[in-house]
């Protein structure tokens, strides 16, 4: 052994505790993370690494664990811009009279721009290292995650009404198209087609959809269940439940990204298992605008791959997947009256393997393996708050806030060192965010 | 005006934003609070202030909000020693198995002044200035809250088998009497009775609590109506719901501080109202034991005092009010089916005034008003999580996370001030929460 020339690697990362998420339930102390290319090459013991590679740089938290990336499987960024802007109003009344008034004023180009690099520094900050996006302008969402090295599937939007991103169903179509091929090949940045929901999109735009999706082997992002009034409207205008009329149109496969899901009978559950359907699960957002309970833990035991997300600003009013993860683990429990539903391990599964699964990247990220991509999170444990550390993943969960990740990559790149982002001018970002909140308040005076 | 000389104060608080509590939905905007002989003697613009005063020191956050004190008003904090031990499981085992077993190895005045002391610490850090304790050992309680100048009602438990604090119902009276005695005119620590449940309480052990609590003038802290089970095993044993068989023991009344309370009817809920009762609700306990929901927005409404309260750490796992706060502002509303429900101004009222009333300390503490003692936290709102800034009470509900409470007073005294604490050895609280560790650790073996 000692003969052997130690291999050189770009990052070794050792870390107090390694939580691989694969396998399943596991906590490795004292391990270690190699990294090169972008790729996770081995985790071993620190004592081990430390013999096996010569790296080009070593970062060493004996008191955090490393765990994968998180992924926030549902949000749309721009609105971060929104964050407070209108609260504890009935649904109707905070859409028609306050969201879409001022969406309608300050959509464009820049809004969605500033919005989403406000919310890669709050999400980087927090240990979120990819997103599922879902908002208009699909072209600057991608060419701003690109250019803050951040990982994203963007949403290219399909509504049946003429919004500042598209004029008619063949513009949303045509615009759908260009940005799904400048991005194709690309490393960090894909796509999925985004058809709003079951109520703003009629039977042959979810057609066109299926066809396209299929063609270009894309997943597609839904709203879906997200309240019981969907569910009375598409009865009474379809005669269908809105899973039912979305099967009539071929689209209850492996490619549907399925969001909120608080209406589920259990025929519906077990379809999407048979199917392939993710369902990503907004608890925060369901619980803010009274949408119903999404019945994680029974979709979790039936194998549907359950995901995360926080949902837009304008609904939560966060980014904070460990927040989201630890009330879905929380409210899982109440609502299947069972205190052992989605336990503190299947919990971080679902905000990060099953994000990944949901969107199609479990192949590259999701968990701590080799070969996947370096999306990765030092989180420390030293803080008081988690304090005396009987369980790590227990405290990962149950107890740990996002201001105790100390360190974030992204295919091994760097994003956040000992709290400070690497890339980014954090006062520039506050004075932005400022500058938007007057001109907020300018139109509402 | 020119000719009158200044008023000294002892303290200046210079505020970005004061939000009162009282009047209730107010935010002032560069406001200070004055404070002089540890209560507050004024609340005035800063230019005024500066002007009228000639503080002894002035603190200046121009970019926070300054908040009552929060209180919590159910808690077990010798047990943030045991955070994280046992998570995930059906009560029984949990309790059987798990707490009840390391708490009969490790009960007793150090796991109780130790565990206080690292839960002191955690409040202090997050905002919180006042609790309702409920555990054994109530003298060592006082003593270590009084030691740190918190402020705390500990509760004097009653419970009909025989613990390490007590071996009969007549030395469980007796001590509570003498603690009750010891601390009767402090001005920081009063006691509660904390009969446990109606399932560990007898009916003559009822009226015992009731008498004294009538000729002591001291509240009765009761675990009630925590889950179905506990109703249906009262109705098996006494042919009554607990409350039933509490009224018919006289103890429904604006004594009465009733915890958890998820199993409620309107005939109940109005009870509570028209008696005075004070509900303490802990969502996130109750949804992490499964217990049920608390119709908080139901209690709110009919005119119940609503409080709010984290419960232990073996089931939370933390104090974090902020945390716990929101979630009951979010559950509320998905509980009464109205994103109306437990609006901002709402939540952070039951999380001090609210609490400060159950427990009844509203006289002394619970808002920013003159002649109150000055219970005083600021909240810095420059944070990039909580901007852009369009509602401040939305924010600090919605958005903001502990990490963000930057300076606290009790009575006057600072406790924090720029995120340290003034007067506790923070490396030597956390190595002594570690050295508990290793203690539980080794008993598990």
């Amino acid at each position: 052994m000692t003969d052997v020339a130690p291999d050189t690697c770009d990052l070794l990362i050792e870390a107090g505790f390694v939580v691989p998420v694969v396998p399943h339930g596991v906590v490795l102390e004292h391990h270690a993370v190699a990294v090169t290319g972008g790729r996770i090459v081995a985790i071993l013991p620190v004592a081990e690494a430390r013999q096996r590679f010569l790296p080009r740089e070593t970062v060493s938290r004996p008191d955090a664990a490393l765990i994968p990336g998180l992924v926030n499987a549902h949000t749309h960024n721009p609105m971060t811009l929104l964050r407070g802007v209108a609260d504890d109003l009935p649904l109707k009344v905070w859409l028609q009279e306050h969201i879409w008034p001022i969406e309608g004023a300050v959509i464009g180009p820049d809004f969605v721009a500033d919005g989403i690099t406000l919310a890669i520094a709050e999400m980087l900050r927090g240990g979120t290292t990819c997103v599922n996006e879902n908002y208009f302008f699909p072209d600057v969402q991608a060419a701003t995650y690109k250019r803050h090295g951040f990982r994203a599937r963007v949403g290219l939007p399909v509504i049946d009404f003429p919004t500042a991103w598209a004029a008619s169903d063949d513009e949303y179509f045509e615009k759908a198209g260009e940005v799904h091929d400048q991005w194709r090949d690309d490393a960090l940045i894909a796509t999925a087609f985004a058809p709003h929901a079951p109520y703003t999109v009629n039977d042959a735009n979810f057609e066109r959809v299926r066809m396209l999706s299929d063609q270009l082997d894309v997943p597609v992002h839904l709203h879906l269940h997200e309240t019981a009034q969907e569910v009375e409207q598409s009865l009474e205008k379809h005669g269908q439940r809105p899973i039912a009329r979305l099967d009539r149109l071929g689209l209850v496969n492996d490619r549907l990204i399925a969001i909120h899901m608080t209406q589920l009978t259990e025929a519906e559950i077990h379809l999407c298992a048979e199917r392939g359907v993710s369902v990503v699960h907004c608890p925060e957002s369901n619980l803010k605008l009274a949408s119903g309970f999404c019945p994680a833990c029974a979709l979790e035991r039936a194998g549907v791959t359950l995901a995360v997300g926080t949902d837009g600003c304008a609904s939560n009013n966060d980014l904070d997947m460990f927040s989201e993860t630890r009330t879905a683990a929380l409210l899982a429990k109440a609502v299947a009256q069972d205190a052992a539903a989605l336990d503190a391990f299947s919990a971080l599964r679902a905000a990060t393997l099953g994000g990944a699964k949901a969107i199609g990247f479990d192949d590259r990220i999701g968990s701590i393996e080799p070969g996947k991509e370096a999306d990765l999170v030092c989180v420390d444990l030293s803080a008081l708050e988690t304090q005396p550390l009987h369980h790590v993943v227990s405290q990962l969960i149950y107890a740990t806030g996002r201001q105790q990740v100390s360190d974030v990559w992204i295919a091994g790149r760097p994003k956040l060192l000992q709290r400070v982002l690497v890339e980014m001018d954090i006062e520039g970002v506050i004075a932005n965010a400022r500058q938007w909140r007057e001109r907020i308040a300018g139109l509402r005076r």
